[in-house]
């Protein structure tokens, strides 16, 4: 939809339900969010989310989209001839997660695809069709070891913020960096030009 | 214990204990649960939680209802001059986890934690208090290190069989294990007289 046919107080009310999604979806998981709980935390009322939305399922979609594309970022931080991307990437988790604001809509995608077969179709149909067959051929890394890469990143960020297991949660960011990098560098499986 | 050689009114005293068990886990994390509260939950006495299943410890994998006691399990496998501990590792979550009926209460734990603050407390309270502080140490790991190992596990089971985005969801298990045990094998930070 274009934003340009849109009025300001719909895109506002628009952009409070999303919101007010993400964090719902984010504490309770999608089964456990509801448009009556999302429209009462957005302070509109439930008609509002239905019409601009429709379904929960819609809201979810679009509470998911992700303000910029994840293919664009990933090539370019693996084509950075300045950074290693191993560290880049780590680094950008746990900036990311590190802010309660900035993964909002990454906890509630994950939290939800946990515990609901829709929210975890959302979250598979990404990690299937766009980071193996699309951004893992354009970045030189194989399919497979994409998937062990995501294994990697979101295994870091369910321990350290989502489980919040001891050392891990208060470890500082770089001592994360230093030791877990190593091991994302070696499941990347780029030729020794990548490496530093 | 063999079902055949216990009597009726045994099983339900035991049944009692594991369930006062999982609240008093869930609601105080394992550090704060005891086995007094676990027996006065359960309306028994505390000698009896203790000739039922010895110690804290051995309460909690019982409530938890993992088959088996996941430290002497570790160390045996870091310890195997046979074997290389990484692959060990990642080929036995690929075979429990690949097994409906072995993953279910490890699914449950993993499930409820992502939504559950009570059950994200009993996943902390044994990463924190069991793995990272007595079975680290008793397998020569850091237990930073050890939290980021849990990391890499937790990643892939959860790419795998709960999101199950491809290619991964259906890899081989021998070739995920190519492709991921020498990054698990790094962060384990082994001298090396461990590595293979």
């Amino acid at each position: 939809m274009a934003r340009t046919g849109r009025r300001p107080g719909t895109t506002r009310t628009r952009e409070a339900i999303l919101r007010a999604a993400r964090l719902d979806f984010g504490e309770k998981g999608y089964d456990g969010a509801s448009v009556r709980g999302i429209a009462r935390r957005a302070g509109v009322d439930p008609a509002l989310v239905h019409h601009y939305f429709g379904t929960k399922d819609r809201v979810f979609i679009a509470a998911m989209e992700i303000p910029y594309d994840p293919g664009e970022m990933l090539e370019r931080i693996m084509l950075d001839p300045e950074h290693d991307p191993a560290e880049t990437v780590v680094r950008l988790f746990l900036r990311v997660w590190g802010d309660e604001h900035d993964r909002a809509p990454f906890l509630a995608l994950l939290r939800s695809a946990m515990t609901s077969e829709r929210a975890a179709d959302v979250l598979r149909g990404f990690m299937t069709d766009i980071l193996a067959k699309r951004i893992a051929p354009r970045i030189g890394v194989e399919p497979l070891r994409a998937g062990l890469i995501a294994s990697q990143l979101f295994g870091m960020v369910l321990v350290r913020y989502i489980i919040r297991a001891e050392p891990l949660a208060s470890a500082d960011p770089e001592e994360v960096v230093t030791h877990y990098a190593p091991a994302v560098r070696l499941v990347m499986g780029l030729s020794e030009r990548k490496r530093h």
